[in-house]
């Protein structure tokens, strides 16, 4: 068994040797470092070059202006023309521009059987028809293309992945290519993904491109209830005042109709997350299977519940702090320093008032509760404390708190409101006060939440979750035994 | 040196081939791909065997009715009986629930030698007498059991380890099916875990139904102390009125006495986490040792300090919201009026009062410093802040730093209570207040801590520390010189 | 092929198995399981025999007196005296004191050619000439010297890495040894980083030993500020008014004076994080390149405005909280009680000042705005937020809302300061009000920002970042597409 023969299958002795393939002839010199190429020499070129010479490569880089480019390269790095470069080394890592790709095919023949590394980003979403990645294999379709690497940026490439992301992203056709770049990126001290094949490279070059894609539906939906409150009150609260007696109650717009709005928008997106479950689980309960695929529309607000969660629980705080700082206010102040003045006046020597005082107390100790839960569901939501838990301790977390976090945030708003729904002069212009609007979904939510979790649905949803269905597609014993939680949909 | 040959002993040149022995012999196709077995046909079979494909490998599927089964693999998958799988695979997957695991008995003649992998996780903490994988080596004890893979829910499994817990836990008896099943891990994204021997089964398959087991004593205690100081408090601040003067302070349960029982709740838990290691230091001291082993309570007690911490703060956080809430409520107003009211009836200029306006300006101080002491410790438990640090900054945030917070709270306490603890009618019930049951396990903690520094003391601990006994156990020259950190006693 | 050849020149087959070298001849039993041998008997040396054994190898223990050692280690442990365990195995852990190397000078013929991993750490940074590891190298030229593991205590090393610190630094003169212990370090379930040649040992030896490095500057600068502006502060508002009118303020030390400290170190820090940027982006702009280095003092600065940003967060939340408690003080409540008795004896029944209202409302508003906004920047430095950020989120993050962020706390400080800057009376002792001060930096930083946002200068400085320089240096072909950013510079 010779090591040329080794290069024909795949044979369990070179399966994990980190050597590409393309390196077995002729592409180490005499101390046994194995020697890569670079294909241009800017600066992706030169930080890949001098973090591939730290982890004990032999770096030949291909440049069109070879002498030149030397300069600003190592003295232990061969900087050469890009044919002579491409002859040297079985893996090339192509740092030039896509519109420059075409440029290789001068040196086509040398290219064949060579591990192309495309290394680019775009500078726009979907900015071509296909992937970068994608385009080079068509253009050179006897070379083994691989992605990888665009989601390192220069800096980071040269100066190690301590304190940056480390991971890398990385897809080719062919499984071999990808375990030998695989393996190269766990030696330059980065943590790979296997991508799969080439079709992930779009994905891939993205990925760099995104400005928290996952964020934007949930930013809108809190932004959209944000504004639709916030005029809501501000019309009941200074326009109807100031219609009907002439009162300014202008001053109140920073704070006062804030701090009305924040609280109804979270109480909103809170629920939105938990509908989302049900919806989900309604869906199953209406098919009777769980392998029926959702709407996109389903699977889109699935998706971003943690998104929901989060936003809600920021505005959760935002509420906390303006509340917190109402007594700071002068407006406070001399309405306070008014009612001392007009109880002495009436001569009142106590203006106690038992009903009052027992729904303020009542009102903030549900809403540090709601909050204290709220902590607890945020704080789950970093990735390494997430990561600390298991699926159960996670779900608990997620459900079971969560839906006690609605729940009391309801009670909260329900004792911030009190009689005053019941009340006609509440209803000024017709309309009802804020907080009734904000309490419609999540009352339905919990209301839903009842309804799942009588016997007769929620021994039904099980059983569709455990992949029984009515027609029975699997017989019994085949069935896995503990692998039933579907995530998806489990935080109802 | 022939493939053949290869199998008998574990030579350096397969040692790290990722594929398993039992592949070696005509378990790959031709195009070089290795084949993995699953059996079963379920969620997790499914789910698996995408990820599987994904990676690059060959998946056959041994079902009990592959026919019906194959509508739901992809059409690449090879979805054949159970014996034919078997035959073609040497790792298999067993995605069927143990009690099924007999069922293969009927092929144990072609199970010989191969590599079984037990997937399956219980229902219940050690709901068998044995671990399924254990259990499955005893019935097959000519197969090579790997347990491994089952942390991962079948969602997690399709749908890549990006975003949830990548972690995997592998054991096995055998060092080099262990290390086979530890490479495919990596292969397929995950981050394995090398539990060693087959005994680590129980606690693999235990691992996913533990809910928060490291948390079930620290929240028992902080509820326990909760309701003993809430009942306490409503003792002395609610009967005691009502009985003697049929005042009604009921409405100040909500926010009032919650807010007193908390921060002494904070207080004894703090104090209990460097109680801990105050007690094994004297362990230490008393036996002159480092050797023995604390007794399993002490034990349990040390490790429990970060969560026993971690519950203080956020009782901490909880009283201060509280706390800052107080001004909000209605009582206070009426209360204010009210005394707005009597000091103009009494014509008093000026209700300035020195002495109180200091303590609380400085108890209000001191309460601040000490939540922000706090929260340092409290965010360096975040694992991936706390994997940022080193050991001593570790240790000089959790220990100097708490100690001085644990200095501060008791500062906050004792500015709080004032000569309160002096005076007879605090007494009420006979009962002291409440602030002064919080404050003898930190007292006793901090007069502890002082002992400990005492010259005397602290260096012979530090004598035991580095492993230097009375009895001389080792030469000086064998000592180690820097690895002495005996972390969990250090935090004292 | 045979084995022995495969020593000679590193080929494909052998790269990658875990096997080191040394290994190959003579270090396996009949098991195939691999030999490690450990020099030294102490506590560093037990844990990581543990941990050897629990991963399959086999251990060997070299001590000075091997029947003693022999019964703290378990008994399928070969403990013999150094040559015989250097005989036995090719890769050596030296568990012993820098001060006892020259020991191992008896045995120097034996270690021919062996692998020696230095584990040692110092007492002090820099405590000798050279590293422990160089110096080692420097006593055994044919020895092959790898540093790492020095950072894993024993305790971490004895129970496994899931909990603690993960990460494990190796560097070595020999690529083939480096790549030996960090598959080795891979197998043990830590996680390796390549730290290259042996010249890396000092930082290596030093990083256990770091105290906060990275958070000396930074904290001096905010323990300065905070002393300057207190000193300031505690002149003009106690010291000013007792000596012009005898009234002593000296209450409002603990809670007032602080609170007007905060804010403005908090302030001075946000401002240092955008002008460390903008002057290096004026630097660039001076030299018209991104190629010339920057001043050390520069540099150092760039490197800690992570740091700064934080303890301007810490800074501004702990100015929030003294805030929030400002009405719970006992003095707030004399001080309104003295108002109501006023107003009521002037007869003044409403005591509303629009002005102040309006002031105070936007002025909290602001207040809050800045505290959301960096709540968000201070979540991304979170190190496992941080990593699933791609660039262009974190800069976005980092860089335009920190400047909105700068800019609403400027407004927020313009607002609590209204118009006394203009009167002549907030000139005590000819000093400006603090906040006039605080905003000087603030203010300039946010100009040099509106400058750099001029279409001409901006336009220059992105030609120069991308590697465009005066003199043109590469050809427009082989500069790379999209690894611009220049991440050092870019947060201004």
């Amino acid at each position: 068994m010779d090591s040329i023969s080794m290069l024909g299958h795949s044979s369990p002795s070179n399966k994990f040797s980190f050597l590409p393939n393309g390196l077995k002839s002729g592409s180490r010199d005499g101390s046994g470092n194995p020697t890569v190429g670079i294909i241009g020499s800017g600066d992706f070129s030169k930080s890949l070059c001098l973090r591939l010479l730290r982890s004990g490569f032999h770096v030949v880089v291909g440049s069109r202006t070879p002498k030149r480019a030397a300069e600003s390269f190592p003295h232990v790095v061969d900087v050469t023309h890009h044919e002579d470069a491409v002859g040297k080394a079985g893996i090339l890592f192509l740092a030039i521009r896509r519109e420059h790709y075409s440029s290789l095919w001068d040196i086509k023949h040398v290219l064949v059987g060579k591990i192309l590394v495309d290394v680019s980003n775009n500078r726009r979403l979907n900015q071509y028809p296909e992937s970068n990645a994608e385009y080079l294999a068509s253009l050179f379709p006897e070379c083994i293309v691989v992605k990888g690497f665009n989601v390192i940026s220069s800096w980071a490439m040269q100066s190690g992945p301590r304190d940056s992301s480390r991971q890398v992203y990385i897809c080719s056709n062919s499984t071999e290519a990808r375990q030998q770049l695989i393996e190269m990126a766990r030696q330059l001290s980065f943590i790979p993904v296997d991508m799969g094949t080439l079709s992930s490279a779009r994905e891939i070059e993205n990925m760099p491109l995104h400005l928290f894609t996952a964020w934007k539906g949930p930013v809108l939906t809190a932004v959209a209830l944000s504004i639709f409150f916030f005029a809501y009150t501000f019309t009941r609260d200074i326009i109807y005042p100031y219609m009907k007696t002439r009162q300014s109650f202008f001053y109140k717009i920073p704070l006062e109709i804030v701090n009305r709005t924040l609280p109804c928008v979270a109480m909103v997106l809170l629920a939105l997350v938990y509908l989302a479950g049900q919806l989900a689980a309604g869906y199953q309960l209406f098919y009777g299977t769980r392998y029926r695929r959702f709407p996109p529309w389903l699977d889109g607000w699935l998706e971003s519940r943690k998104q929901l969660g989060l936003l809600s629980f920021f505005y959760g705080c935002i509420h906390v702090l303006y509340s917190l700082c109402l007594p700071m206010r002068r407006s406070e102040r001399y309405l306070l320093l008014n009612m001392a003045y007009q109880q002495v006046h009436a001569n009142v020597e106590n203006s106690w008032n038992d009903e009052e005082v027992w729904r303020v107390e009542m009102y903030v100790s549900f809403g540090i509760m709601a909050l204290g839960l709220l902590s607890l569901l945020a704080l789950t939501s970093i990735p390494s404390v997430h990561q600390a838990l298991n699926w159960r301790e996670f779900s608990f977390i997620q459900s079971t708190l969560g839906y006690i976090a609605l729940l009391i945030s309801t009670f909260h708003t329900l004792l911030f409101g009190w009689q005053r729904a019941f009340e006609k002069e509440s209803y000024r212009f017709y309309l009802p006060p804020n907080f009734v609007l904000a309490l419609i979904l999540p009352i339905t939510v919990i209301t839903g939440k009842i309804i799942l979790m009588l016997p007769c649905v929620s021994r039904k949803l099980k059983r569709i979750r455990r992949g029984i269905d009515s027609k029975p597609r699997q017989t019994n014993h085949e069935r896995t035994a503990a692998h039933i939680s579907p995530e998806r949909v489990t935080i109802m």
